[in-house]
C-alpha cells in the first residue's frame, strides 16, 4: 500500500498547494478507505489558521474497511456525505444526520484516497460501478445537490409552489433542479450572470430576476400579485442574501437557508412581523442520498452539469482561482 | 346615543389614566360598534410617545353595524381578534389574517364601547349570548389563548410531541393548554413562580423546570435523553428567552415564538448549526377563533383561569400595576 500521496492543502486565502500528505489508513474499526474517482472545489471552504488539507465532496471505490463495517465492502462504488454520521443516534433517526452526535465534517477529500469514519452510517453504495459519464452527477449528491435539495425541503416546497432561489452558484442552481423535482409550479431564479441563467432555465427555472436586495424583493412581489413566494431558497449565506430571501417570502411562507451565515444577524422584529418560517443548516445529505443516487443512476436528472470546469487534481489551485473569479460555476477534480 | 365615555389612556410607563373619550361610532360601512362585556390588561402594551387609548382584547354585544356588514348583527355576542382582517385577501386566505393587507392593530378596547373595523372579517359571533361565567374564557380567545395556540401551532406540536414552554405569563400558560389540546405527550413548563406552576400543571404541564438560560436548556436536555424538545413555545420576547428556546430544541425541532422580540437579534450561525425551525409573529387569531370559541362554549377548556384579578374598568391603573409587580397573572376589567 502507498504510504504517501499528494493532495490539496490550504495555507491561507487563495493559497492552495498540492503537496505530499500521509496516505489514509484504517484507524477505527468503523472506518473505510476509498480510492477517489472524483472530487471537487466548494465555495464554502473555511478561513484557516494553519495549513489544512482540503475537500469534503467525494465518491469512489472502497479499498479497505475496518472490521466493524457491514454495509459496504471493497470494490464497491460509494458516495458519502460531507458530514459523517452513525445513522443510528436520535438526531440521525429524525433525519438530521448532519447533527449526528458522532458527526465529523469531512476534509482531505481533494486527494487520491480518503479515510471515511463511520462508514456504515455515512456511505451509500451505487448499484454497480458507474460509467464515467455518471461520475459528475454522482459526485454532486455528496454535497452540492444534497444541499440544494435540503434548501428546497427546508423551504417546504411542494407541488404547485411558487419558489424563489437566491444565489446562482452550484447550490442555488441545484436548488432550482430540486424545486422542479418537487413539482413546484413556478421557479424564479435570481441571477445576473448569463451562463448561470441559462443553466437555471435548463434545470427548471420559469423566470429570471436580475435585481437584488429590496429592488429584487419588490420585483418578486410584482411577479406574485403582491403576495410574495411560498418558498425561498437562500443559497448564499450573506446578510444581504438572507434579508433579500426574507423579504421575498409571503406571510406563512418559508425560507430554507443553506449558505453558512458567517456574521449574519436576523432582526427579531423583522422576522416576527414578516411571519416567515425559517429552517436550514448543514444539509443532512445522508437522508437524501439513496433517493438522489437513484435519480442520477436512472438518468432522471443531470445535476453534474454544474461542473463547467474539469481539471486534473494536481491543478486544484487553478480550480479554486477559476471559481473565485467566477470563471467557473464549479470545478471537478480528477485524481 | 352616548357622545362620550370613560376609558383607559396610557400617558407613559406606569401612567394609565381613566378619562373622558369620544364614544365610538360607525365611520366606515364595514364597521361595527360593540358594547364591551369584558376586556383586560395585556403584558405587551407598547411604549408610547403621546397619550394613547389602550386595550386590544375584547368581547361584547353588537350595538350597531355599518351598512356593508353581513355576518354579524345588533344583539349578537361577538369576539374579535386584536388585529383586524378582511379575511378575504391572499394573506388571510393562507391563514395569516394578522398580516391582512388591511390589518389594523386594535386599541381603545379598555372602554365601555369599541369600534371594530372590517367587522365581517374580524368578528366571530357565539351561538348565543353567553352566561357570565363564560366571559373570561371567551375573552381569552381574542388574543391570549389565540396567541398561545399559535405558538403551539407554529412550533408544530403534534400528538406525542415533547414540548417546552418558555414563559409563565398568561400566553405561556395557555401555550401549555394548547399543547395539551394538540395531544402533546410531555409538556415541560419553565417557571419559578409557584402559583403559575400550579396553573401550568392544571392546564396540562407534566414537568416543571425552574432553571433558566443555559442551565435551563441543560435541564431540558437531561429530561429528554440528551436530545432536546420537539417543539418549544417562546412566549416572552426577550433575547434571553429566545436563546433559551433555541437551545432547548432538538435538531429538526421547532421554536414557535409569539412574544414581540423588541431588540432581539438571532445569530445566523447559531440557528444554522442548531438545525431549528423558527416561526412566529402576531398570532392570526381569526384563523383559530371558531375552533377556540367552540372549545370554550362546550366547556371543554377553561382558559379564563388565567384571570386571577377582576376589577371594575375604572380601576384599570391598579390592574396594570398588579401585573407589572407580578401580583396578578392577568387582570380582567368589567365595564
Amino acid at each position: 500500500m502507498r504510504q504517501t500521496m499528494r493532495g490539496a492543502v490550504l495555507y491561507g486565502p487563495g493559497d492552495v498547494r498540492f503537496e505530499e500528505l500521509e496516505a489514509p489508513r484504517i484507524v477505527e474499526p468503523t472506518d473505510a478507505v476509498i480510492r477517489m474517482s472524483a472530487t471537487c472545489v466548494c465555495g464554502s471552504d473555511p478561513p484557516v489558521t494553519q495549513p489544512t488539507p482540503m475537500g469534503h465532496e467525494y465518491c469512489g471505490i472502497v479499498e479497505e474497511v475496518g472490521r466493524a463495517v457491514r454495509s459496504v465492502k471493497p470494490g464497491q462504488f460509494v458516495v458519502g456525505s460531507f458530514a459523517t454520521s452513525d445513522n443510528t443516534c436520535p438526531n440521525c433517526r429524525y433525519g438530521y444526520q448532519s447533527s449526528c452526535r458522532h458527526r465529523e465534517f469531512m476534509t482531505r477529500a481533494q486527494a487520491p484516497a480518503l479515510r471515511v469514519p463511520l462508514a456504515d452510517g455515512t456511505l451509500v453504495p451505487t448499484p454497480d460501478v458507474p460509467s464515467d459519464d455518471l461520475l459528475p452527477s454522482l459526485l454532486t449528491t455528496s454535497d452540492v445537490l444534497g444541499t440544494g435539495w435540503f434548501a428546497a425541503d427546508a423551504a417546504n416546497v411542494e407541488p404547485g409552489s411558487t419558489v424563489v432561489v437566491v444565489g446562482d452558484g452550484a447550490v442555488g442552481l441545484l436548488g432550482v433542479l430540486s424545486a422542479r423535482e418537487m413539482k413546484a409550479e413556478r421557479i424564479i431564479a435570481m441571477s445576473r450572470h448569463e451562463k448561470r441563467q441559462t443553466l437555471a432555465r435548463e434545470f427548471g427555472a420559469t423566470d429570471i430576476v436580475t435585481e437584488r436586495g429590496d429592488e429584487g424583493a419588490a420585483r418578486i412581489k410584482d411577479l406574485t400579485n403582491g403576495v410574495g413566494a411560498d418558498a425561498v431558497l437562500e443559497c448564499v449565506g450573506t446578510q444581504e442574501a438572507m434579508t433579500q430571501a426574507i423579504r421575498c417570502t409571503r406571510p406563512g411562507g418559508s425560507v430554507g437557508y443553506v449558505g453558512v451565515p458567517h456574521g449574519v444577524a436576523l432582526d427579531g422584529q423583522e422576522i416576527f412581523f414578516a411571519h416567515v418560517r425559517l429552517h436550514g443548516g448543514p444539509a443532512p445529505v445522508r437522508r437524501f442520498l439513496p433517493e438522489l443516487i437513484d435519480s442520477v443512476w436512472t438518468r432522471r436528472i443531470n445535476p453534474g452539469k454544474v461542473f463547467d470546469l474539469v481539471l486534473p487534481l494536481e491543478q486544484v489551485a487553478e480550480g479554486y482561482r477559476a471559481m473565485d473569479e467566477r470563471r467557473a460555476i464549479k470545478t471537478l477534480l480528477r485524481p
